[in-house]
């Protein structure tokens, strides 16, 4: 998606550590109506594909998942938790995953109520790097005997290598903009 | 709105400790057609008021926030994180805010380039209880000499006061249901 590289061109910043800082428009400050021509891209990319619902996990991919969702009949959009908080029910799928930004392992879970065999289930999130949300939610999907009908990812760090990684396995991986390569001074994309 | 109090009628479960639960449609499971309707009286009822930017809190408001500012114009939303992440930058502000539903302070932040002296913001969140989220989303507001318009407030429990508190402050707020008070077996609202 040209827009998106060059939204990330221009108001993206590399920091130490190979972090990707685009808080001005998709996880801290949202722009709505970019995310919104995100939404339709993607809907774009999985037009022909039977949607049920679009799961995602908080707190940066709730954005971008629930105006994406508008662009698939208003399908539902489950988020994954990473704590057990007082409102949800003793009765939930869990796996682990480790955080790039917060760098921690954390257990996260969704509520079986909400994640339903046969569910043909996208995955959105709005990075991707090394794959470890992502293996953690197709690993929620798998143990509901749902369906991961794919995922689409807003920015992937393709050098990362969870992208490649996730698609060798055989689950369909589409992303916005996949930044390749990136330094204090230049972001490269993989077209 | 009725259509709302019905809703929770039908859908939403009292636990223990004065909790409702009413993940299956609003923090959660996420329904987004549902959530559109809830946003659209939101924008009627700030109609005629100017609103540059919807401040709101990690994680449960995001999606009501983002869904409802399609209605306001695609203004852009901005949510206050809980803890803060590698790719923010150091330069914040900061409110304690005590979580009903996770039981604990904690502080949150918003980076101090998303909020800005005269902007006017709404403030938008899925529930009110002790008003404690609010109070620190309102104190950010002050601290960035932005100009709190309003709260717009899925679920307000008017039973634990922190509505009326804020109110005799002279804050406008609009809860779109107001829960007067509960047991295992009724919910009652106050119109």
């Amino acid at each position: 998606m040209n827009a998106l590289q060059e939204k990330i061109l221009k108001e993206g910043r590399v920091l130490p550590g190979g972090v990707l800082k685009v808080d001005g428009f998709l996880n801290h400050r949202i722009d709505v109506a970019f995310l919104d021509e995100m939404g339709r891209e993607l809907a774009r990319l999985y037009s022909g594909e039977k949607i049920d619902k679009i799961l995602t996990i908080e707190a940066s991919g709730i954005g971008i998942a629930c105006i994406a969702a508008r662009h698939f009949g208003n399908c539902p959009v489950v988020f994954a938790k990473k704590s057990k908080t007082s409102n949800i029910s003793d009765d939930f799928y869990c796996a682990q995953a480790h955080s790039f930004t917060h760098n921690k392992v954390s257990d996260i879970i969704v509520s079986r109520e909400y994640l339903s065999a046969g569910e043909r289930v996208l995955i959105i999130d709005d990075f991707l790097a090394n794959g470890s949300a992502l293996d953690a939610l197709i690993s929620l999907c798998r143990d509901a005997h749902a369906e991961v009908v794919g995922c689409g990812i807003a920015i992937e760090k393709v050098f990362q290598g969870g992208g490649d990684r996730i698609r060798e396995r055989g689950v369909r991986v589409e992303s916005l903009a996949m930044v390749s390569e990136m330094s204090d001074t230049s972001i490269s994309f993989k077209d």
